[in-house]
């Protein structure tokens, strides 16, 4: 490819809403460019890198039995139905009319369609298990679109449905997945990625892994143990809380005043605030009869997703004044509001001389005894583990870490097959629904994590793997004849010998020269110029290291072959 | 791949609606599955022919300077409203809101995507000539989606876009392009495949062309020259009009009674078609006050695409007797219908002894003369070329054939360049828009196509360079454990060589195996059996010619060679 024709431009400035270092250098370097919110074109250099990526992928899948297929984007209502996904997924999932009125979908994940195509076609335990995958375009309504391609609205992804006769079989073949995954991410060069127990979320099912790279800008949450090496997304992690000390105390109601935060409370009673149980109010939406009031302790978060899953529907924070709630002063004495659904967290466990409000404005108790004064039915966990928790299997404390989930494995059980009514005939004459497994991983962001990954203060650094191109073809001095006709007859000879190169073929100086292959990150370059004609060599330098190599013209292609591996 | 695991199943019957051969055989053979109306999940045996089709032709645009990006399928409709396609396309584009009631569009090809990639990047001619392009689902809510792939809502396509400096080097590339077409065909296995000169339709632009496959299936109507190999889509053929007689005749109102078809009158007053000057009424969509009468020859047809073109505007035909006009009895002299359009074809140029109604109910005029009697302003050419019509080029007798359109080309000259405001400095210090061409081939129809063109009674029959697999495996007698063990064994050693290998590993008869390997048309049928093991030998069949042969195993792999070449 000759750079003067490449499609793309690189920029000094990145678009201003860019702060990772994947969305700055994609967009400076020409790789990617904004069309709406969340929705990009990929420009020649990212679609080169993307279907290497995606090659890595199919070569993987295919390895592990995978057969390959492609589902609509646009699917009809009446598919959606059967899953109920039609109606309890959110604004993410994009509905529309076609000319005739029938109701359509802009696919999100693919289940309901991998169903479809296996129901009337697998009818026998013979014919499982298999899986499926497709590499095939989404689009979800993302309420924040952000990071350049690390959360986006439309998305490459690969999806896969495996069909398992038993439980046991599915976890055999997700144990296979979970490897393949690994190696998945190993080719891409992506170093530090772990796996993750997850929340299933809108899929559904019980088991299910994130594959997460470890950085900074990641938006997920991860809570990691440095001894045992187990490791859980914030929504589904949980920690030994460590234990109260059970010393009672004489409830008395104070005046506390203006006094309404965690704060204010402890200043004015001179409490730390794991000394206080204070309170968080939910609305559930869809549903305006009912009312939820978590209790926990004062150090602690809510962790919403576990109450979400407890209370079984959205929910949102919610000011419920009109319920009868003081703001400032709900406590967990004597509290009386019809139809509220009351949560206390396991914080609250053996807590017994803590403050809490009087349900009554500028008041609160001090003393108050969770098994004298309160007595919950049960305590449930509800609070999100924060870093120094002590990890549940060992012990040891617990780090959190940020992570960009690249994949994502889940094993589904049988919702969508009953759901669809898709069943099997066993050895024995019985009838099941087939067990599936369902395996995700986004292109665009995998590829822009290994921007993220793999870069310094200068530019993107591509691993060989994905690199768009391995070579980038230098000459300096092109208004030198002897320049040109060299690096014309190297560009030639190169590409006929099937290495990849992009050729700098303008007349421009060294420093735009060098400055635009260190920002496009391309593994190898090699300058040409009076100089190194002269000596009968070229100069090589490797992005990676920085290290430069002068290599005499006749020996350079077994040069490149053994530094271009992957 | 074991066929007791591939997803798909073989089937006696069709679904009803299918009549097209390739909607029989691939429903039939398990390559697709119906969706919704037009929307289609490709099942493991037609994403394998899918991205061979692909690569295809990846390869051929990379050959001819392509650079690959991706668009995205959902594009805001400030980027629509640009070039003005957001309000001038009708249902078929596919318009919804998103959470923040933005208007959206799901992109049936995208040259403002281009156009949108291009500004800003590209500044200079000295980056001129350059072109890009992309594989990517396109949804088009068609009225009529119809048999299996041919015509459906959503797809894959090829789309490409060359951006030029001048209209003489957009011609040049444009004929580059054409051959690469014909190449990517021949490539793909398709025979049939001529290139017709056509409409530019709501791309707009000038010249265009399209790829047809000839075949009575297709639903295009192409006109061709057996003699100067000239060929054109009917919506824009010409022909020579034979000469009328110009025999003048005297002009009387004649009582026809209830005679009103051109049949009727003919037979009523003992004339022939082409005696009779009839006329066709139209309505303009979306203004109500034009109407369109259009006069020809009673033995031609209107061709609605031209009269479109004159009209400027969508039309529909219409009986519009509120406009005084009488259905049945319209004629051409004295007719005066207020803010009535009125064309004559060319067809009636010289006619001087016609019949033509008399605008009065139950009476027409016979003897009339359009030079004497109604005196035409000019004459257009709004009717349909007919087989046996004279070729306007070198005189011979045209023929009218059915095609599918495959693929098209198209220059569009500088109206998305223009309208989004993309230019390029010229060496003279000046500005230009580039002018642009385009380039579309659809991937399932191509898939469809070849399927159509390549089958015969027993099922599809697949060239082999887009074929699934090039090997159907079929032992019999799998419970003969000698039978099982040489087809194991083979199965791994001839995919280990890399051949792509169908293993019909099922428990079946002879009988089964050998009707499905046909049906799903896999090139080159390896049999084993305990006689071939006795002898040695495996029995292979090619699937195109029937042809049998028999070769010893030690030069199996060999003898695959010399059959599997593309």
């Amino acid at each position: 490819m000759r750079i003067s024709k490449l499609l793309g431009e690189r920029l000094k400035d990145a678009p201003a809403n860019a702060t990772s270092k994947s969305h700055i250098f994609l967009s400076r370097a020409g790789y990617i460019k904004q069309v709406a919110n969340g929705i990009y074109t990929f420009m020649p250099p990212a679609e080169r890198v993307s279907k290497k990526i995606q090659d890595i992928i199919c070569e993987e899948m295919d390895a592990v039995g995978g057969q390959e297929v492609l589902f609509p984007v646009v699917m009809p209502r009446e598919l959606w139905d059967l899953s109920g996904r039609y109606s309890s997924i959110g604004q993410e999932l994009v509905r529309f009319k076609d000319r005739s009125e029938h109701d359509l979908v802009l696919g999100m994940t693919h289940e309901e369609a991998a169903v479809h195509a296996a129901l009337g076609t697998i009818k026998s335990y013979e014919q499982l298990p298999f899986m499926i995958y497709q590499i095939q375009t989404k689009f979800r309504d993302e309420a924040r679109a952000r990071a350049g391609l690390i959360r986006v609205r439309e998305f490459l992804m690969k999806d896969a449905y495996s069909f398992h006769a038993s439980q046991e079989d599915l976890e055999t073949y997700y144990k296979t997945l979970y490897d393949a995954y690994f190696k998945i991410f190993h080719r891409m060069g992506l170093k530090n990625v772990i796996a993750v127990h997850s929340d299933s979320g809108m899929m559904g099912g019980k088991v299910a892994d994130e594959f997460q790279l470890l950085t900074d800008i990641g938006e997920d949450t991860i809570v990691i143990c440095p001894e045992c090496d187990s490791a859980s997304n914030i929504d589904v992690a949980t920690s030994e809380i460590p234990e109260n000390d059970h010393i009672f105390g004489v409830k008395q109601e104070v005046f506390t005043g203006e006094a309404k935060t965690i704060d204010e409370v402890c200043s004015n009673l001179n409490k730390q605030p794991w000394q206080v149980a204070k309170a968080v109010c939910y609305a559930v939406i869809g549903d305006e009869n009912r009312i939820v009031i978590a209790f926990l302790r004062g150090d602690r978060e809510v962790n919403e997703a576990k109450l979400k899953n407890l209370v079984g529907g959205e929910i949102a924070i919610k000011d419920l004044q009109d319920s009868g709630l003081v703001k400032g002063n709900i406590g967990c004495v004597n509290l009386d509001i019809p139809n509220a659904e009351i949560y206390y967290d396991r914080s609250l466990d053996g807590l017994e001389s803590f403050v809490t409000g009087a349900n009554k404005e500028g008041y609160h108790y001090q003393g108050v005894s969770i098994t004298r004064d309160v007595k919950p039915e049960k305590f449930v966990d509800i609070s999100k583990v924060a870093e120094g928790d002590r990890c549940p299997v060992c012990g040891a404390k617990l780090l959190v870490k940020n992570g960009i989930e690249i994949g994502n494995i889940f094993q589904l059980g049988t919702r969508y097959t009953q759901k669809m009514g898709m069943s099997v005939h066993m050895p024995d004459g019985s009838s099941i629904n087939p067990i599936m497994g369902c395996y995700g991983i986004g292109i665009g962001r995998c590829l822009a994590s290994i921007a993220e990954e793999n870069c310094d203060e200068k530019g993107l650094v591509w691993p060989m793997s994905v690199a768009p191109w391995h070579i980038y073809l230098c000459p300096i001095r092109l208004d030198d004849p002897a320049v040109k006709e060299k690096a014309e007859w190297l560009y030639k000879k190169l590409t006929a010998e099937n290495f990849e190169v992009l050729y700098d073929d303008r007349e421009t100086s060294a420093g735009v020269k060098f400055t635009d292959s260190e920002l496009m990150g391309i593994p190898v370059r090699i300058v040409i110029s009076p100089k190194t004609i002269e000596n009968g060599q070229v100069e090589i330098t490797i992005r990676q290291t920085g290290e430069k190599l002068f290599v005499k013209e006749e020996s350079l292609s077994k040069k490149l072959d053994e530094i271009i591996v992957y």
